[in-house]
């Protein structure tokens, strides 16, 4: 009996990330450097910030003059009118304003406080936003280290979002390539020989969470090997984490 | 250079599960068959599955008398009626019901679909309730361990959980002792020296998704060991999944 087994393994020794810097070869030269094999049958987890680095995706709150709906929001919620513009210009609409919190729906369909949009490890008064197409990131990414390597490993880009009605964030997939995103088991049966209903483990959501519980918490530790996947992983990049977003009609908290 | 990684491992050949099973020997008993060693530093994941029917938690539709409440919700959302008059009993509100959805607040806090009351891998017209107090259950699963053992791992009791704005579930934990639910980061600093703001992790809940990546799709593999969690392993119980649960009068999306 084989026995399935999941484990995660953060690369140790990436540098800190400018505009520009070369993902793929970051990783694959820290993976080599500490004797970590990376195959077809892994999963890359990226954490958000540092493919939104690499990538560039960073405003300097200076340079942002907020409009009238970011002043009124700002001075509603106590926050930075800079702050808030950002936000509204990542955002397609906002689905909660209220005591202090500002949750949105990114342009890509996630729904998350500040729409991705962060303070923590960047310098001085820039933010970082999410990247443009996290899809279109992870597909990337998994092709450079693809080209290089000789097989291309899943990705998945991961970011930290709270819940509703739960306290403390859970890493998510805003962005995978190479992984499916969701297990379909409807229309299969469970021990007992009846039908799952509705059972649908959002696995690249788990994959990116299995991942941030290896991460150091200073941010240093922004790349995740998962290994164990192998029956998730596909050859086609796949629907991407935009299979991972519910339909705004099917929006029950709106 | 430690590197921290991550391992989760099901523990298979656990019996079909009948109320009042021995889950903690049983537990015990499969590791050994299967030289899967478990210490102080492992968190055990039970599904809440396996742990609601060690415990009885158990009720059979054709005893179930729906009142009204139940007959109108059940109408409105075609479900029967007999489901829904118990998953009312098992909750304190009702959050949503719409579309065919019940979303309600168990009488522990955490709010998901049907109560978490649900009918795979039980046979015939019975339906699995929550445990009636899963960090309860967590903390005598982690006791009865440890006294065999002679020594504790934490534990986790896991559920799958539905996400407004996501498709799928994700593995959260309704019950946990022995492990920190929340890593709280704030206060600290970020790799920049600046402070970390409103980071916290909700280890539990990742803990429980990483072993739901694990577990066979036909339910069999209820109980799963995490390795790599040292960091928030604690000698005492702790507050449990209780400190997960946002206070109702912080939802703002009630």
């Amino acid at each position: 009996m084989t026995v399935l087994s999941l484990e995660a393994v953060p690369i140790p020794g990436i540098p800190e990330i400018e505009p520009a810097a070369d993902l793929a070869g970051m990783v694959l030269d820290a993976a080599q450097r500490h004797s970590i094999r990376i195959s077809a049958a892994d999963v890359l987890v990226f954490a958000q910030k540092v493919v939104s680095k690499a990538e560039g995706r960073l405003r300097a709150l200076e340079d942002v003059e907020p409009g009238d709906r970011a002043l009124a929001l700002a001075s509603e919620l106590d926050k930075d009118p800079r702050l808030v513009q950002v936000i509204l210009d990542e955002s397609s609409d906002v689905v909660r304003a209220e005591r202090g919190v500002l949750i949105t729906r990114t342009r890509q369909g996630h729904v998350c406080a500040n729409a991705g949009v962060d303070g923590s490890n960047v310098p001085g008064e820039l933010v970082s936003l999410l990247p443009e197409d996290s899809d279109e990131s992870a597909r990337r990414l998994r092709a450079e280290v693809g080209r290089r390597l000789g097989e291309a490993p899943a990705v998945v880009v991961s970011d930290s979002f709270g819940r509703p009605w739960r306290l403390g964030q859970t890493e998510v997939a805003i962005g995978c390539a190479g992984l499916s995103p969701l297990d379909d088991r409807r229309g299969l049966h469970d021990a007992l020989g009846q039908e799952l209903k509705a059972t649908l483990p959002a696995i690249a959501d788990q994959a990116a969470s299995a991942a941030g519980l290896v991460r150091s918490k200073d941010g240093r530790e922004g790349i995740v090997i998962v290994r164990g996947l192998q029956r998730f992983i596909t050859g086609a990049d796949g629907p991407g984490a935009a299979a991972l977003v519910r339909a705004r009609e099917d929006d029950l908290f709106k």
